[in-house]
């Protein structure tokens, strides 16, 4: 039987050093020293649940389960790093899911009619370069991103970390720019995700598990606010062109136009560095993240247009200069109608009943969606807390989300075989 | 002649690494390569000058020309330390002229009733540890820090910085607390300060110099708010208990407030962390400066009163918790009557206009005064910008400021002979 208590543990023994690379506080930075001790770890895990392992060229470690036919593989995935004082489950749990219904199929000597590959993708928080998702774009094909661009806090590059980390990195992925030769061919089955909500709507409901009808668009900017720099003591308050001030309007600004709007849309500025920064500086520069989502393209476009267009009057206001950045637009991404169904059977096989609810995070799925048809699955966590170390699931949860899973996987080989 | 084009041309020299730790952009701070690099050119400057020369239990550089009588020395002194991306002259201009009225006297051979002291103070702007004129208030005796406590942005104790430059930090000062065996005894006759003015009077009246009547009251806070960490996709914005939107609400609320008052009253944020600092986070808690300054210690505090009582009215609003920690309270700080006499003889006798007006910087002078009684000389700088790669003297403003300063030496001989 599918064991959710041990998928929840594994998780937990992930959650600190040697397997974070913060001794105060979980994060697990793509590419670190943390990633290659949970890497290796999980592979052992793998390999007793009756898997051959490998690492791709984007440093994601991969276990596969062969099939009897000759069909295309079904991944099952989710992510291993994790944001900054993250919580434990955000990610791994997805893996080790997978991991679990491998084992059952495997104890049971059951080969599908397809191989299924577990996928611990290794980069989708963005923590660690300016840039999310990196890898499940790169197996799905579509990352158009020159690896010598992002930059970590540190200074290395992500064509340094590949290097560091022994990766391939010199053929062209598209045209001439060097990335990263994970890119999948011929394709897959399918993708299946199972993921913590993140939210508070399966909790507030009293469901364990909810079935995910796609997920919202996001854009993500970086902006760079340059005022004047000067004596704390002497500049005059009205002579002044202070960068941080500006700043926090823009915050501000940022936070009341998405207040305005409906509860679907969310804008954040999660960071922001402050120049030259000294106690006794008016500070002259200022650079922060916008990140900006919302269930449809036209709303999250609209909302960021909203909120781009208030931070120019701020800056023009206050006589510093404004330039934006956009980082990253992810298009909103819809589950695939035939899985949406299985899925539904899944749940309802197991006596649950099949709430459909959107995705306010983006997850790797809505990337996979470019290789094959993609299908999520959502389990409560405790007060929709989440990128925080109070995130929590419940082991029984986590069983039911396993057994929906491996009712999911068998679905589809009736599916696929009929 | 007092040589001014040489005290400028010091300062360039010191502007660029190894006398910076920073290759772009000036900075040295207090006990740090760069500042070590430095003291060892001004020693041999001191030395050329005919001073002998020593560095205190502080790391204070100290240049003496001996006197022809008994009575305790003149210093003059200013700061070797800097701000961030910092001007040439906020400091070291000071130290410089100090050094030309030396080479002066030293030239003619002429002794005088008291002995002269060049102070170059290790730290006054407080860039490396969260204080400042940590070593004018130990030379002054007053400073009552254990200097276990404060610690640099890499994680190094004053007592650490200390010890790596081979000083001695064994005994107390006062009580208990171990500190810095820098005071001076018995004391000192005067204590003559020149410095930019960092601000625009000056130069919109068409004066070279001018004579400070005081310094502007002065506190320094650090506030720390605290909310809840959450997910930028899944937190909806009426769930969010955002630390770093609470703070910009602060920013702009201490701008608001000091903007409201006199035109002498001034409130700074010059720095912040955010935390976890990522952009896919609602931030989790903020910490940042307040610096607040007024021409007297009521209008001081009442300013820091005013803006804190809205922080905390921020803080209940937003559901976030915030603390406050008082750094330092400098109160304001009058130049010595008979001195500011001397000084008005000293510009006259030049031929120039006696211009007197407070200073909004605070200054080692401020801390001297506990020792002995104070004098500070302005000197024009371009648009009144400081703490600014842009800082700008002109050569014949310093010399001129060089003649003043050896005609107050010889009317301060004069005043003490008489």
């Amino acid at each position: 039987m599918v064991n959710g208590k041990r998928a929840v543990e594994r998780c937990d023994f992930l959650g600190i050093a040697p397997y974070s690379d913060t001794e105060d506080g979980l994060y697990r930075g793509y590419l670190t020293p943390a990633y290659a001790a949970s890497q290796r770890v999980i592979a052992r895990w793998m390999t007793e649940a009756g898997m051959t392992t490998r690492i791709d060229a984007a440093g994601n470690l991969v276990g596969r389960y062969e099939g009897a036919g000759s069909r295309p593989a079904l991944i099952i995935g989710s992510h291993l790093d994790s944001v900054r004082d993250a919580g434990r489950y955000d990610g791994p749990l997805g893996i080790m899911l997978g991991i679990e219904c491998v084992a059952v199929l495997s104890a049971m000597q059951e080969r599908l009619s397809f191989p299924i590959e577990i996928y611990a993708f290794g980069d989708e928080e963005g923590s660690r370069f300016p840039l999310a998702m990196l890898t499940s774009r790169a197996v799905a094909g579509v990352l158009e991103c020159d690896i010598e661009e992002p930059v970590d806090s540190a200074g290395a590059s992500l064509s340094d970390a590949l290097a560091s980390y022994g990766l391939e990195t010199q053929a062209p992925v598209a045209a001439d720019v060097p990335g990263l030769q994970a890119a999948r061919h011929p394709g897959a089955l399918a993708y299946l995700e199972a993921h913590i909500e993140q939210g508070p709507v399966l909790e507030s409901e009293g469901l364990a598990l909810g079935n995910v009808t796609g997920i919202a668009a996001q854009r993500r900017f970086s902006a760079f606010v340059s005022g004047r720099a000067g004596h704390a003591g002497t500049t005059a308050m009205m002579l002044r062109r202070d960068a941080f001030a500006a700043a926090a309007a823009m915050v501000l600004a940022a936070e009341e136009c998405a207040r305005a709007e409906d509860a679907d849309r969310v804008a954040t500025v999660g960071s922001i560095i402050v120049g030259p920064g000294a106690a006794n500086v008016v500070p002259g520069a200022a650079r922060f993240t916008l990140d900006v989502r919302a269930a449809t393209d036209e709303a999250c476009a609209a909302l960021a247009d909203a909120i781009l267009a208030k931070f120019g009057a701020i800056a023009a206001e206050r006589s510093v200069t404004l330039s934006v950045d956009a980082l990253h637009h992810l298009p909103a991404s819809p589950s695939d109608s035939r899985l949406l169904e299985l899925m539904d059977a899944a749940i309802a096989d197991e006596g649950l009943p099949a709430r459909r609810l959107v995705s306010g995070a983006g997850h790797d799925a809505m990337i996979l969606s470019a290789l094959c048809p993609t299908a999520m699955l959502f389990i409560r966590c405790r007060e929709g807390i989440s990128h925080n170390p109070a995130e929590s699931v419940t082991a029984e949860d986590c069983t039911l989300a396993g057994r929906v899973m491996l009712r999911f996987i068998k679905l589809l080989e009736d599916f696929h075989g009929a």
